[in-house]
């Protein structure tokens, strides 16, 4: 049988979109001979339409569309996904459903059975899960039907405590006894760097464990904080991978399987490179999706600014970037002059604003109040606030979108100001620690010098006064970040960490300000998740809280 | 057999805290001769502690109190709720528990089987629902143990669409084979005031279907954005309410399962008072509980800002209220004579500071750059974000939290500036209408004028250009929130809102404006919650999307 996968790009709430782009696959690989296309999880609405999938309206289109999308399915079969109604009387109202069209019409429809409620994964809230197991048949093939987290096993908590349990029931447990021919599956799984391998392993350990051959069809692109990052393969039944997809692109493949032919599969990236695409992609589809071309962002001459800007012109182009160089009396000339020379290595608009007189503004008004005070983090905030106004007069004035650089170890800490320099419709490095922040500097740089090399070798400052440094009330940045990710990533306890060889009451500080500024994350712009644990909707924590 | 009812407040994570809380309440039933005291759903932990579910410490936190609470019943017992490790090798890690305490030790454990993930609610991502059903037999009666959801039948979502459904199963239907005396509910149910009468609803068919009586204990204080009211019953078999604890304050009753006696219940009181003390108690509960003492806000002269105000001063006292006032050339003279007469009116300290400095000197600096250009929203921006940056600059020198002051009309339609009006640490007003709030201030004077009538009168406007009002832009406040409340709490189409009276068109823009702006939400301060649905954790929406 000929399969093509179909890893493609979905909008959420797009149905006309996600319809066409569905539908003209399937007219192209009838062309190429194709018995059945297999499309991701949620293909017709988009993984993942959050409440969304509470309004009949949307529940009604995605109904349509399917209906729509079966009616080209002639002399060719197809495999969608989108939300279902559950008409029996107990459960959820609605399944999440695999559509197999044929025959301009619905053949059959297969329910997923494992709902993933961890981190990111929220859908037990609509869905009730599947108990009934069935095959299709289809040109003399038995073929199992599953989605996503059917292929699990075991409930990926492996950070939290005690041993990792089973899920409720196994799915693959039960189609095997059906003797599929192969297994399919529908996917929405969403990029993290540091679970790479273990996808593929779930993947490979299922082949060769019950001697089938799965088609896994991921999603691609970004929805907000989530990066789906593609990579469907095809895995023999001896657990090998013979096909691989693209890595943050759309791409499709068409395999026979009765004969599969030789090994394609994708050049290996260093996990730097995969962040970096990642980060690319969120950009660029956040700004798509939402129907935006240009962004702008402050340039400090620091290392976030610049890894942030880099980023973004190769999302959107130099021609839609625009940035604003703001310097006070605490700005080094160095760093005016990094930002400068960088700005004009990548070719963007760049304007300077000296900041200082509005500054001077503020503290003159605020004078009486303050009287018998002295400067601290007060004014040291109005600085960062005084630049949040600027950038967001160039947002508000020409419709760019305000891109916030933020790095994960400072949005861990509470170590930025809240309506200042966290402002932002996007924070694009909020999910990567500052020793990856230099990293990812360095992988720009390689073919070039594009970032100023005294933008990466300066000590970190926040220049908000005189030779202030990041150090000087935190840890250096390669301690600082191992103690974070395992706290946050490993979700080890402060006795945990310090055994790694840190001293405790330092492992306790940093703890406490991670537990401290939950208040300041709550009102963060949305994080590009690169991580297994990013800040955002994956890690709910309460606000008001001892601990 | 003598029952007390334990409706206390307690704080997420604060193990010695609420253990105290316990002990003393335990052993001060004992001198009453009361023979089991009932305590509410996770009381250890407090409800409801999120992520913090995924720490191996704080499991062993837990366990550890619920040891040396049930050393402290000796001659008397007790049901406390807390996490329990799961230990079958399926499902999730914990099970939501009530322990029966009696003897000085735990004699048995009592899962909660309905887990609800509807709205705030998220208790599958963390618990595995009980299957078993067995009644506590103490003192010759028999108690059937339920937390909170078990009592419920259908899957309250009659808001969404298609027919309510049942659960899976109905734990009530399973204990009532064991023929109980009587049931306990461990409960923590936040306030909704437009839900009012639904729990109680639910808790008396519940009690006549049966034929039993029914002990409900409810959590009361606020956590971050949730306020649970209190109000535990004692309902008869016949399905009367006979005994009635205190709504938003902490509260003890004893009864004598053999003896009722006579009705006592709480005064009614209309959903204004309620929502009035639920948001005090917000208030409160989030300073008390964080370990502040002082709040700051701009006081504008209109409405919403003296609402907030006088929501806390009654939270916090006077004296922990300092408010600023900050006319700009736009600021009508009343709107600064109002505000004056209002911070006077409720004796807390008051500053005037005028903004035009500081924005003159935005838009100074900023001409340039805006050459050729026609002044619009981003000068109106300039000015709501520098009082920002004044209001941040008091409650960063002096350690006050900034109260947020917008509505819920203005929240939904995003009429406010990000970085600016929409600053705070807590939005007090984010889940009141504006029809609300104007009824507020109405009861707020009930007793003589503390909010200047003429706040209460004036055409509502944002005064950031000459006679600028809110219905400029939007709808009459009276059909705007018809509609919101339509969309927002009912989840109503277009269609089905038109068809209450509003042209389809004006629907469609507002119905537009609330989805364009859910970006702006995504940033916005934590809402108290005092409706079936308000903005936060409990109506995710996809940042980027069609629809």
């Amino acid at each position: 049988m000929k399969v093509a996968f179909a890893q493609l790009n979905y909008t959420i709430g797009d149905f006309e979109g996600n319809s066409e782009k569905i539908i003209t696959q399937i007219l192209k690989s009838k062309e190429q001979g194709v018995d059945l296309v297999l499309f991701s999880e949620l293909s017709v609405t988009g993984y993942y339409p959050h409440d969304l999938l509470e309004k009949k309206e949307f529940i009604q289109k995605a109904e349509d569309a399917v209906a729509v999308i079966a009616k080209s399915c002639e002399g060719i079969a197809a495999l969608v996904g989108a939300p279902r109604i559950n008409e029996n009387e107990r459960g959820k109202k609605l399944f999440n459903s695999a559509f197999f069209l044929a025959d301009g019409k619905i053949q059959s429809v297969h329910n997923k059975t494992l709902l993933p409620t961890y981190d990111i994964f929220d859908e037990y809230r609509h869905f009730e899960p599947n108990r009934a197991f069935e095959v299709v048949e289809y040109k003399g093939e038995k073929i199992a039907v599953t989605i996503c987290e059917d292929l699990w096993d075991e409930q990926p908590t492996a950070n939290e405590f005690g041993k990792d349990k089973l899920y409720e029931v196994s799915p693959m447990e039960e189609l095997v006894k059906l003797h599929p021919d192969f297994v399919v599956n529908l996917s929405a799984s969403p990029f993290s760097y540091n679970q790479e391998g273990w996808r593929k392993n779930v993947l490979i350990s299922k082949a060769k464990k019950y001697k089938v051959p799965i088609l896994y069809c991921n999603q691609v692109g970004a929805q907000t904080e989530l990066v789906f990052d593609g990579g469907s393969v095809y895995i023999d039944k001896n657990g090998e991978i013979v096909k691989e997809l693209k890595y943050f692109e759309e791409d499709t493949l068409v395999v026979d399987t009765k004969n599969i032919g030789t090994k394609e599969l994708q050049k290996k990236a260093d996990y730097i490179e995969k962040i970096h695409d990642a980060l690319v992609l969120g950009i660029r589809d956040y700004f798509g999706k939402m129907g935006f071309k240009q962004a702008t962002l402050g340039l400090s001459g620091g290392i976030d600014s610049a890894v942030t800007v880099v980023l973004a012109v190769r999302a959107l182009g130099a021609e839609n970037v625009r940035v604003l160089l703001m310097p006070s009396k605490y700005s080094s000339d160095h760093s005016v002059e990094d930002a400068r020379v960088l700005a004009e290595n990548l070719g963007i608009q760049y304007d300077i604003v000296n900041i200082q007189s509005a500054v001077d503004e503020f503290e003159k008004t605020l004078a009486p109040l303050f009287k018998g005070t002295s400067p601290g983090v007060t004014e040291e905030n109005i600085q960062a606030r005084a630049r949040g106004i600027y950038v967001m007069a160039i947002s508000n004035k020409f419709g760019h979108i305000l891109l916030n650089t933020t790095n994960k170890s400072e949005c861990a800490v509470g170590y930025g100001t809240l309506y200042g320099d966290m402002n932002g419709g996007m924070a694009v490095l909020g999910d990567v620690y500052k020793m990856d922040v230099f990293k990812l500097s360095r992988f720009m740089n390689k073919d070039g010098e594009i970032i100023p090399e005294n933008s990466i070798v300066k000590p970190p400052s926040a220049e908000l006064r005189p030779d202030q440094k990041d150090t000087d009330s935190l840890p250096d940045y390669k301690d600082l970040d191992e103690m974070l990710f395992n706290y946050i990533e490993l979700n080890k306890s402060p006795k945990e960490i310090a055994a790694l060889g840190f001293e405790e009451e330092v492992v306790r500080r940093v703890i406490r300000m991670v537990n401290m500024n939950e208040y300041k994350r709550f009102q963060a712009a949305p994080i590009i998740r690169v991580s297994s644990k990013a800040f955002g909707f994956g890690r709910k924590m309460p606000l008001v809280a001892r601990y």
